[in-house]
């Protein structure tokens, strides 16, 4: 898109209402918050006047269509100013965000949460309020953005990410893994308007920083200045220029928190409480605004409504772009994430021919195998790594790199950054376009933790491709070995965390998260080599029950031995030991996925769980495992941090092996008899 | 200390020493890895020269006598490397370093891990491995060093705080936190020296960071140089400007990874495996090393042992400095973190007077209140918040904030790096002479998770005061309400996680955080007022247990109910309402901490349990729970994330209602009968 066709000219009567198209969005934030009581006023006044800029000038979007993939995307990294998001919305016509929703801000089944949650109201792009995420988010999309347009081409995909950033925002560590991706790779269309309004909580920023925000992102790459944010000229000028900067561009805007607040302008406690009806009444007679509580008059909705107009011809455009766009399908199919039907016939082909083979491979090895497979298959998966591409085993033949310059590639070297990573991957998920699936050791899990919990709460299908699952990773110690991990993962609502035990498994799960659209699926995959347990094998995806008896017993149960992953093989040797010496039958149940099972109905749960007693064994915490092997149970695993030494020697010191198995079965018998 | 006393002159035949000095630490690090048949080699060999000059022309530190207070810290942050740290240990005559130790080099037992692990062997400050952590940690370090300076004077307390750091360290996220602080609060006697070596595990650091180290450090305050590494003198002359800046030090020093080796030198492939025997071979021929492996010369040994001994004097030193100090007393105690009985004291008078009033206050207020009382009987104390200190309620009236310039105060306020805290109080605690607690919302534990875990690991007594500790903090919505952050936090090794249910409970939780020296503390503490539930009070401390039966039936159990935290008041509103209405007998069991009650005896365990049914309530995932309600209980509690709303409007949505632990409970009592 030309950029100046965007622009609108601006006249003296112009600027004179779009100052009050700016009041508007104040009043309205200090009105909710006030009749909320509770909320942070201070921020959505301070950047009223950027945003106002911003979205009447430059922004590209259509309320009546808010899912038009070249729209521009808008995300308010500071999440916590959630009133200026739900105030420009209101403005500009969005269908779901009537006046009604302002009023009941932060009520219950609202579309105005305390902080913008993706899917509560279209134009959302994302869930923002955890500090950080914001910006490490719209990396990931304005990244996704040039890998589209890489492929598709400008006249279907040419658009924008505006971040609105805090002084949180820049303070957290993410920031900086965003920050430095997003410089290195010239994401050229990201575009952060910082409100430096240098208050956060506790007080003036000067108690917790001095650093020179602009340096710090000229020294990763970008293009900065600093502006007056109040000053509507300032700010046109500056996003033009960041619009034709060849990097991602960074805008300082000074600007005082609670901007027009007669007396408490510039102080924190604007930060997070209402402003106080006495305030509010000097407020508005200080800027102007004579209209009653959430009141907008007709000529300042007039104005917000152009820049709806203008968004929806650009909209009718880029339609009429789309309609003789010659590959419009494949465009459409990327955009809705659909998978061909050959990626999983593949990936049933592949099951079928390893099936037949019984291969012995690490469960990470046997992912790489999957994943050239899938990847052969669509074009629409991108993989990656936190710096560890080799261990992870997370690129195929056909993945080139992306670089800065050539978003051709379908594979990204994240760095050694597992926040910014998932961040970025929920960022091209919201996106469109592709399948992201990155990969680090299942320990890094708590580096990611913050943008994995957001993947769930959006429900973005994020893939985590996470190696080294256990104790089994050996001398790397336990710095390196997960142990809580598993049941902190599982105790995540709407993620799926898979832990398949063989080659076989690793592809149903593969299959599974590939097919959990609704949701974000973990891989634990094993270092080590295991072999291939599942005996019988078909068409049918065991997995996708969660757990299934992988050997039941020849004739009644004694015991059931519940594993997943690499453990399987150990409560297998020990089911063949307890038989053999002690003529114990023990069925082998496989559990790759709690979540999954928890689904299915109480029938099936009893028919894998058994009547009888039961042991669990999982290299990791036993936190969680109670609700499957009853009060009764036992569970062989760590009770405790793993150590340094060979994986072999590791499962013994901790008394992970069959005999501890057979040992724990043969004591429960012994107790029930 | 005098700067200049502590560098030895060169002369030119110290310097041809000095390199076989660098060398020595190469051919351990080779052969190690080699012995290992895993490992890291090419860090140890590229930073040899660095780490020389720095150990053999400055560092202080004396290997008879390893916690020496007034040592400087070393922190390989890069702790991949860990055969640099060994190999420097035994080279300098740590007895618990011998060659047979680098012999076993990540083999069980060893001292010598993978990572260097605090407390395998004496002089590891710190565990390294996960990145960024060891840079972060040693802010706390060189921060408490100045706040024990401030407190007692250069005389006893003056020493530096280095750190090796690689491209992960400065990757990470939490780098960015960590120097941002510490360049806010000029903490001079920190200095950093990076492994600019330009390789990471997937290539050329080019693939992924295309940041200005150097700039950015400047932008955070520091005093930055780069220096070719492998130039003893440069390397010389940089750390010496070092010690002499106001502000913390950043050096990057030029190296090539596996510096030495012929063929593989500045790749990739020295970074995690041995080189193989032809190569090692090759080295040696090539850096002029003629000795066996594991065989260090008597020459190159004498070297190092003058180190040894330049800091055996300057202990000596200190240690008539100390005997002629007249707080002698009071440094040693803050040294060794010894709470005087007067703070438990306190603490119980507090508990007998608030017992009598029965306040109603939310345990955050609880735990403000009880710091009010544990921080004027200590001053070895020393709090902070991660920019919520007036919703953590994290100061009291007599701490004043520690500034760049005067460290004489008492808290932090550290921004907001919720990880980069957790770090730093690491490195406080670690560095000795204060208990650091410090503040955020529970949910950002996710933020922190990366260093908890190390807490944890090094058994460090960091108290973590985590307000807003479910849907009770109401508005803020799903982003800020923590679900699953219990059960990962219990299950993470090594931590008591107390949720406290008044402010009784609050006061005595506190008391165990102090008393707990081997292990972090999480309190989990509510936004809103909370009743006191404790009917009886007294001297015993009954969180101690973990677990107790805050109120028995009168009569024998027909169910009970047990909770923690804010949901113990709606337990015993069931509990009553089962009395009356349904003439059903609920015994009231509080469980502030599981840990705890775990390490009871099972007689105790089983008198709180009861034999009968149990429902458990609590505003959190369910996962672990059914370790206590056993396979035929119920769990009153989220089943998802949560929502934006008042919070007594969450409770009910969400069912988490006296009336539904009553249905609960009678729905329980029906499919029994």
């Amino acid at each position: 898109m030309n950029i100046q066709e965007s622009v609108r000219p601006m006249t003296r009567e112009d600027v004179a209402s779009e100052r009050q198209m700016a009041n508007a969005i104040r009043a309205l934030a200090m009105d909710a918050v006030q009749k909320a009581k509770s909320g942070h006023p201070g921020m959505p006044m301070g950047m009223a006047d950027a945003a106002t800029v911003l979205f009447n000038r430059f922004i590209k979007l259509d309320p009546s269509m808010p899912n038009w993939p070249d729209r521009d995307r808008f995300v308010l990294s500071a999440g916590h100013g959630s009133m200026l998001q739900y105030a420009l919305h209101h403005l500009l016509g969005y269908e779901d965000m009537p006046i009604e929703e302002l009023k009941r801000f932060r009520r219950l089944g609202s579309r105005t949460a305390g902080h913008p949650e993706y899917g509560h109201a279209s134009g959302i792009e994302t869930t923002t309020g955890p500090l950080g995420q914001g910006i490490a988010t719209a990396v990931g999309m304005a990244l996704a953005e040039r890998m589209m347009a890489a492929r598709f081409g400008a006249e279907l995909v040419d658009h924008f990410t505006y971040v609105i950033a805090g002084d949180g925002c820049l303070q957290e560590g993410i920031s900086h893994e965003a920050v430095d991706l997003a410089g290195h790779l010239k994401l050229s269309r990201l575009i952060v308007l910082w409100d430096d309004n240098a208050i956060s909580i506790d007080g003036p920023t000067s108690l917790s920083t001095s650093m020179d925000q602009l340096e710090r992102f000229e020294a990763a790459g970008w293009e900065t200045c600093s502006i007056d944010g109040h000053d509507l000229e300032m700010v046109a000028a500056a996003i033009l220029r960041a619009q034709q900067s060849k990097r991602p561009s960074f805008i300082a805007c000074r600007t005082k928190i609670g901007k027009g607040a007669p007396n408490l302008e510039g102080s924190e406690k604007t930060h997070g409480a209402p402003l106080g009806e006495d305030e509010i009444a000097a407020t508005r007679a200080n800027i102007g605004w004579v209209f009653p509580p959430f009141t907008v008059p007709q000529t300042v909705k007039s104005s917000w409504e152009e820049v709806a107009a203008r968004g929806a011809r650009a909209r009718r455009e880029w339609q009429a772009r789309l309609e003789a766009y010659p590959r419009r399908a494949a465009f459409e199919e990327a955009m809705a994430g659909s998978l061909p039907e050959t990626v999983f016939e593949a990936l049933a082909d592949f099951r079928m021919t390893h099936g037949e083979q019984a291969t012995k491979v690490a469960t990470r090895k046997a992912s790489e195998m999957a994943l050239e497979v899938i990847n052969a298959a669509t074009d629409i998966t991108v993989g990656g790594s936190a710096d560890l591409t080799h261990s992870n085993l997370t690129i195929t033949k056909t993945l080139r790199p992306v670089s800065a310059g050539d978003y051709s590639g379908r594979y990204i070297h994240f760095g050694i950054r597992e926040h910014g990573m998932a961040a970025a991957m929920n960022g091209i998920a919201l996106h469109g376009g592709a399948v992201p699936y990155g990969g680090t050791f299942l320990v890094f899990s708590d580096y990611a933790r913050g943008a994995m919990r957001l993947s769930a709460l959006m429900g973005q299908r994020v893939i985590y491709v996470m190696t080294h699952d256990s104790i089994g990773l050996g001398e790397d110690g336990p710095t390196h070995q997960p142990v809580e991990h598993l049941a902190m993962l599982r105790a995540t609502p709407n993620i799926n965390v898979f832990r398949p035990a063989d080659i076989i498994e690793t592809a149903e799960c593969w299959e599974l998260a590939l097919k959990a659209t609704d949701r974000p699926s973990v891989l634990a995959l094993s270092r080590q080599a295991l072999p291939m347990v599942r005996e019988a094998h078909g068409e049918e995806n065991h997995s996708a029950r969660g757990a299934y008896v992988l050997r039941e017993t020849n004739g009644p149960r004694d015991v059931t031995l519940i594993a997943t992953g690499s453990e399987v093989e150990i409560a297998r040797d020990a089911a063949d030991m307890l038989l053999e010496r002690h003529s114990v039958r023990a069925a082998l149940v496989s559990m790759p996925c709690w979540e999954l099972f928890e689904e299915q109905d109480d029938a099936y749960r009893d028919t894998v769980l058994g009547s009888g007693p039961r042991i669990a064994v999982e290299a990791a915490a036993r936190m969680g495992w109670d609700r499957w092997i009853g009060e009764n149970g036992r569970f062989v695993g760590m009770n405790g941090f793993g150590a340094s030494a060979p994986a072999a020697e590791l499962y013994r010191y901790f008394g992970i092996t069959p005999d501890a198995v057979t040992d724990a079965a043969l004591a429960l018998l012994e107790e029930g008899a």
